[in-house]
């Protein structure tokens, strides 16, 4: 199973890679990677295309001992003991930032974790989610997403769109500053339940929705006309997505304190992005009715 | 004494901004706020000039009522007990990015910080200093500024140059790059000794230090040449800024989940950043040397 499991993961990587690339005509670049503690990874980067400025999707497969901590923060359950610190994860992550200002940056990540014999209750899980982070307000574009998502949660007896919805919003928070990272999507972890199979069923549709959820939007997106003020706004909110990453997202923070490998975690990071003392919108304008979203997250579908 | 330190800090705030200003012939943005639980600040921000990207010089007064984790994790030594929550503290900090890439960023924070009733032992302590962050070396420049700190400290009995250079280098460190943010300076926290009026006097002169340490650094590379390429690497270096700053500054950290004011606390981040996956310095290039010399710092004075 486990070996089914980051083969999958492989395949996604190689169809979402070989669409995106043959899209965005630029580079790609492969990097193999191993971890000394066990495991490692296989990033691959776009550049120099003509739609992403940075585009990320990498897929690892890592194993070991849990720190006693690491194991305390983490999902499974209250089953497991103290002895339960060796692990094996594997996981698909991307994350697509578009140069045009129009066209919404976009993150997924699916994820098997397996804690002790991978076995008994508490002992594995799944987790993932997909989430939208446009600067422009298209509510198409984000009645589309969601509703994707959401209809493979409804073809799944474990899938929860409205709960996945919610727990997403909770997560994208940037607190500081008391707004949404963007409009949202889905989140969901420590998922199980008397079936593996049925839960990797559902994971392999959600990975596989990824496609048909957000490339509409790039197409219909990418070749907007846009100027500097749009740019700028672009930086602005990009600057709020760093934020959001180095201060809160729990993979990137672990990730850093850990000793990961710094350029899969922080792949994540838009190539630019911008802090402007005390910026403000313009009362009536595109960038406040963006904001206004952010700050009220909604129901899409 | 509480008065006397706060109005010192009025003062370098007024001398460092009006000279910055005559010099970057741009706009000065004051803005005065007050902080809900007591006291507030005045934060000036340069624009729009012909030196600086991003500037900013602050000064806060502020006063309440510490968490008891808050207290925990704070200087005082080991005579304040879970009673002496009452603080007070006012400081000056500034951070100046100027546009050109050959000019270094500089950072400097001078603060006086009082808990329980500031008088028995423990209960009052200066912290502060200043660190250079330049892009590409020049070893004039790095000597020059620590050689200005150096005679402050050399002046005083409490200045002692080499703990608080080496406290610098181990604070201004990026952990997860192993990397120094920059050349360092001086850092110091916690200090005290039988007489405070000893230790303002030297906290004074390294505040009114800060412009002959800095400024002719300013102008004799504000005027150099530069590229796309030089930019770049500026970028790229100010991403690794931003990284320091949102992942292991305490005091931005600190702020940002204590509910400071977000705009002063996130004044210190560059206008723009850049990440780009896997960048590496081009072998025997000035972008290496500067490299190289974060990856180990040096003494200099």
């Amino acid at each position: 199973m486990k070996k089914r499991i980051a083969d999958f993961m492989h395949r996604m990587q190689d169809d979402i890679t070989n669409t995106l690339h043959a899209l965005d005509q630029g580079e790609i670049r492969e990097d193999i990677w191993t971890r000394k503690e066990g495991g490692g990874g296989r990033s691959r980067v776009l550049t120099g295309g003509r739609l992403f400025e940075k585009a990320g999707v990498n897929v690892s497969v890592v194993h070991g001992e849990l720190s006693p901590e690491a194991a305390k923060n983490m999902g499974g359950g209250q089953t497991l003991g103290a002895e339960d610190l060796e692990f094996y994860a594997t996981g698909l992550s991307l994350v697509l930032h578009p140069h045009n200002p129009m066209a919404p940056t976009v993150h997924a990540n699916y994820r098997y974790f397996e804690r002790g014999d991978g076995v008994k209750d508490g002992a594995w899980w799944f987790g993932g989610g997909s989430d939208l982070t446009p600067s422009y307000l298209f509510e198409d574009d984000v009645v589309h997403f969601h509703q994707v998502l959401r209809d493979v949660c409804d073809e799944h007896a474990i899938g929860d769109y409205s709960r996945f919805k919610q727990w997403c919003d909770e997560y994208f928070h940037i607190h500081h500053r008391n707004e949404a990272r963007g409009v949202g999507g889905v989140f969901f972890d420590d998922l199980r339940d008397e079936n593996k199979e049925s839960c990797f069923s559902f994971v392999k549709d959600m990975a596989a929705a990824f496609l048909p959820s957000y490339l509409p939007i790039l197409q219909r997106r990418s070749n907007l006309p846009y100027d500097e003020n749009n740019k700028r706004w672009q930086g602005i909110r990009r600057g709020r997505y760093v934020e959001f990453n180095l201060v809160h997202d729990r993979g990137t923070t672990f990730g850093l304190r850990t000793g990961g490998r710094i350029e899969s975690i922080l792949m994540s990071l838009p190539e630019t992005a911008r802090w402007e003392y005390c910026h403000e919108v313009v009362k009536g304008s595109k960038e406040e009715e963006m904001l206004n979203i952010l700050r009220r997250p909604r129901e899409w579908v």
